[in-house]
């Protein structure tokens, strides 16, 4: 078994969970009546325990071990992670936020993303396994008719069976709308939900694995004669061995596996190709009603790439948490301030501090992200005051992309600056820094590249109810950063704020302008930066609400406390980020301000 | 073998070397009397042709087989490696730069840099080894023996035999001062010149493998009784095979390899350990006086922190190559600007002509700032003019530790780029986008960091000669963007270039204050944001100067030949580099301003 490096606390999950987004209005909804704080405390600890003790173990082994095909098109996970499957899936730590009716646990989504962090940090190519299966199940209940419920989904929340979301095909990766997987109606079945499927998927992740003994593939396939583009796609339930309307086992599906990719990471996830009726004997159930396959799936999609956040967040915060344990133990040189003094441990080291700083302030800033999505999300769909449920769930829309883009590529850069302070040991391999790097790498690609949600963000988002949703949020940021402007100890933080949030609502008037004179190649050369801009002011304003709320709880504790250091930290992480991280706003607002269009002026010739 | 990516062009080279730096005044220099620019021409096409047959076969190969280690300290290299070293070896690709007396090539360095990066752009792991062969004999040529250099320097010059630096030890890795390697007489030798070595060394790169007869060890160690620290280290000729006075193999010289680390990259560069003279028979002679071995090293060091700039400019641009090679051949969907159009190329998308742009402006800065260094190298060393020799020289040092941070830790996000350009794909192992970006992440570490570079230019850089050095850049830059300050094309460019000149030099100025005032953690906690605007400001002004070269060429040619659109692409690149890249600047400057100290007020208890 490889090293176990997960050594996350609780500190800041607490934190974000009890003393900023708080549970008590969450509570107070109808599908948690039966949960306390003190629950969520102690799902919350008992979640770290297992993925230190159980999922954790699993990382380096995975990587190094990987996944394995074999010639009769089947596929071998590594051998650690059998265990650590039969754990989850007895404890119920699967479909943790999913209905109690079908075995889930039924919490809160914000309680689920917290955890999840934990899980995804000690090993996310193990956890894109319940993953699917759990988002699959989902999808399910969702859509699925009272049959198709009591097939599949409760066999899916609990790790009896596993899923996989089928979209590419070697020929239609961000273009889904071109894929050519075929659906034909099969008389013979005599039902007319049952089609015949035959095409071929790519990427797809857990495509095939030795963990359960079925495996439920959501696939997208145009029925024959149905609109071309996104329009004509629709959505089926391809197992990989047929189920009996009794539930029981039928017989191979005609569904085999190509072969699986060698990637730079997540070596424990089986990345596949799959065809489909390769000898005509694959059928698949319509899921809702034909041609509504994007809509469906969009809806997934969603909850995927707010995964893909916490993924970010899960694998960031454990290189931080990397990096910190081992500033704590290496010992070199002496301080710059102090080049007269003995040797320390380099988290005394000036740089090392600034490496550190950048790690919690970005993880911390990721983490409440995270959880502000997704309490918005439970209040959006629970409260009982219809007008703060629209707007719950249209910020959680608005917000959406960015968490899937922002997160990922911030995260990217955060295990750099792990693998940098590690130095040499940060480059070897017996240290999970290179690792974390190489795994986190996918989350920016898959579920849609960031640039696809800056898309998303400015074609959908922006005009959400006419634009007032962005508007409101402007509004909010403005007139929080307003009435603290003369707080002393943040007086530079909230005029940064204030001033982030006024560049970002800047470009978002001129994309409004570039609409109407029609200058539409800016738009898709600067959505990316439009949309870091937006994601890192909503940041710092999380940030800044965590400070004053740190400084309000600092009066009640002894500074040297545990909880004094806590606080005295989440104090000036919010001042780092605002002066560090929030700043590179600017810059970004002034390259928009060039309005550049050599990217699309240059010959094609010259690349 | 694994697949051969290697597709670099030398079109942008040979515009760096004839068009933008000439040749014609190095021509004029003693060492190269018998070249001629048309020798440097075919020099360059030979060059990419053995990169294109030779090397960039082994790349992918190299990487999948790696080195391997066995019990008897052993360790062999990836069996492609074999017949690439026979074909560099025996064709004098090794020693380009190095003297003909001992069957160096006597190229110019800029000639040898820009064909270098061809060679790391093929494969960088498979480099290493003449890299250190080389430099190592090169240090033996300048501070040995006339016996040091006949035993020693041809073969390390011709692959004969290999080298390492052994500088790291386990204890001690950017604090080179506190190595414990010992050194003490032997006085049965009969040599004075002769001592006993024993201690660690840990990461060193080609520390040990089966691609030559010998390897010769650079070592750093204190003799007993020198005084601690860097003050206290000599450097030691240390064989792994004892050379006998003729020239021949003597006994084993107690060099014992204990094992080399699994790395993020570079799997094809064997990374040791070497235990010296556990048994008390390791013999090392002498290099220099005692105690100087810190000042020798440096002299290596100097120049392998260019290497690491010509490192990270080899893969970066191969990264750039992948892309945009990947970018004409698949098809995707419609423009953004053309949503009813058809499926094209994704090099027509603009959000992929963003990211190519990035990483043509990105690479081809890197290049023209790489050679211009090389330019100055030679100018500095040959120039009949002492002042224009002392001018030159003085702004390669300055310009060193830029060459070596900033293009390494740059040309880690362009690989991330071409990852990103290249989508699932791109995080795949049978194509190169991910390899290069865990082969590069190397270069920002060894060397010395990348902070260890931002203290070398602000604790000795910015002070040569009073820091006129500096001033004298910065009126350069501010004078050449003055005198095309009405230039109707490039007008915001050269606005920006003054801009961050300026910024650069305030910031500057600021440290003079800080040291003043005793506010010194600022200067660490500011010190690679510096280094960073400092290095983009170089860059933009070299693009600039290049801008306008090609604007006057563009004259000259049909504006549809290949030359049109590399001249007209390089007007484009110019304004990118300035409006995206250079943009840059102003948010460091920003965050600089905030004079934050929160890395190290926070409670190292809140980590």
């Amino acid at each position: 078994m490889g090293i176990n490096y997960f050594r996350r606390d609780d500190r800041d999950t607490r934190f974000v969970l009890f003393e900023h987004m708080g549970v008590d209005k969450i509570l107070t909804y109808e599908p948690y009546k039966d949960f306390s704080a003190d629950d969520f405390k102690m799902i919350v600890e008992e979640a770290l325990k297992v993925c230190r003790e159980v999922v954790g173990p699993t990382m380096q082994d995975g990587d190094r071990e990987g996944c394995k095909y074999h010639e009769d098109g089947s596929v071998t996970v590594p051998s650690s992670y059998h265990e650590a499957w039969r754990v989850l899936a007895e404890n119920g730590w699967m479909a943790v936020t999913k209905s109690q009716e079908f075995n889930g646990q039924g919490l809160p989504p914000i309680v689920g993303g917290l955890i999840g962090e934990f899980f995804t940090g000690a090993n996310m190519a193990f956890m894109t396994f319940p993953g699917l299966a759990v988002g699959n199940g989902n999808l399910i209940e969702n859509f699925g008719t009272a049959e198709d419920k009591a097939l599949f989904v409760e066999k899916m929340y609990t790790g009896v069976w596993g899923g996989t979301m089928c979209l590419t095909e070697p020929d239609a990766g961000s273009d889904v709308g071109w894929l050519r997987t075929k659906a034909t109606p099969d008389p013979e079945s005599g039902d007319p939900r049952i089609y015949k499927i035959e095409g071929t998927k790519r990427f797809i992740t857990c495509g095939n694995q030795n963990l359960t003994e079925n495996i439920i593939h959501l696939l997208l396939a145009r029925i024959q004669g149905a609109p071309t583009g996104t329009k004509g796609i629709s959505l089926f339930i391809v197992p990989k061995i047929w189920v009996n309307p009794d539930g029981s086992l039928g017989e191979p599906n005609d569904v085999f596996c190509a072969g699986i990719e060698h990637k730079m990471g997540i070596h424990g996830s089986s990345t596949a190709t799959l065809n489909f009726g390769e000898n005509g004997r694959c059928r698949g159930i319509l899921l809702g009603e034909p041609n509504s396959g994007m809509a469906k799936m969009f809806q997934m999609m969603n909850e995927a790439r707010i995964g893909c956040g916490i993924q970010a967040l899960g694998i960031a915060a454990s290189a931080y948490d990397a990096a910190r344990f081992y500033a704590r133990e290496r010992v070199q040189g002496p301080l710059f301030t102090n080049r007269a003094g003995g040797r320390v441990p380099i988290i005394q080291h000036e740089d090392v501090r600034l490496m550190l700083m950048n790690m919690k302030a970005g993880t911390e800033a990721m983490r409440a992200f995270v959880a502000k999505l997704l309490y918005l999300a439970d209040v959006g769909e629970h409260d009982s005051d219809p007008e703060e449920r629209r707007k719950a769930a249209q910020r959680v829309e608005l917000l959406t992309p960015l968490v899937k883009a922002y997160l990922s590529d911030f995260g990217y850069l955060l295990t750099r600056e792990a693998i940098q302070l590690m130095g040499g040991v940060g480059y070897c391999s017996e240290f999970p820094a290179e690792q974390y790097a190489r795994d986190i790498k996918i989350v920016s690609i898959w579920e849609g590249t960031s640039y696809i949600q800056s898309l998303d963000l400015v074609g959908r988002k922006l005009g959400i109810a006419g634009g007032t949703v962005f508007q409101e949020w402007i509004q909010e940021v403005m007139a929080f950063s307003g009435k603290n402007k003369e707080d002393t100890d943040l007086v530079k933080d909230f005029k940064l704020l204030f001033k982030a949030a006024q560049a970002t609502g800047d470009i978002a008037m001129k994309y409004m302008q570039y609409f109407q004179e029609g200058k539409m190649s800016l738009i898709p050369l600067s959505s990316v930066r439009f949309l870091e801009c937006f994601a890192e002011t909503v940041m710092a304003h999380l940030m800044l609400e965590q400070a004053l709320i740190a400084r309000e709880k600092l009066k009640e504790v002894d500074a040297g406390s545990a909880d004094g250091f806590f606080y005295r930290g989440k104090l000036e992480t919010a001042k780092f980020f605002c002066r560090n991280i929030l700043t590179n706003v600017f810059a970004r607002y002034t390259a928009i301000q060039q309005e550049d269009t050599s990217p699309v002026d240059i010959p094609e010739g010259a690349f």
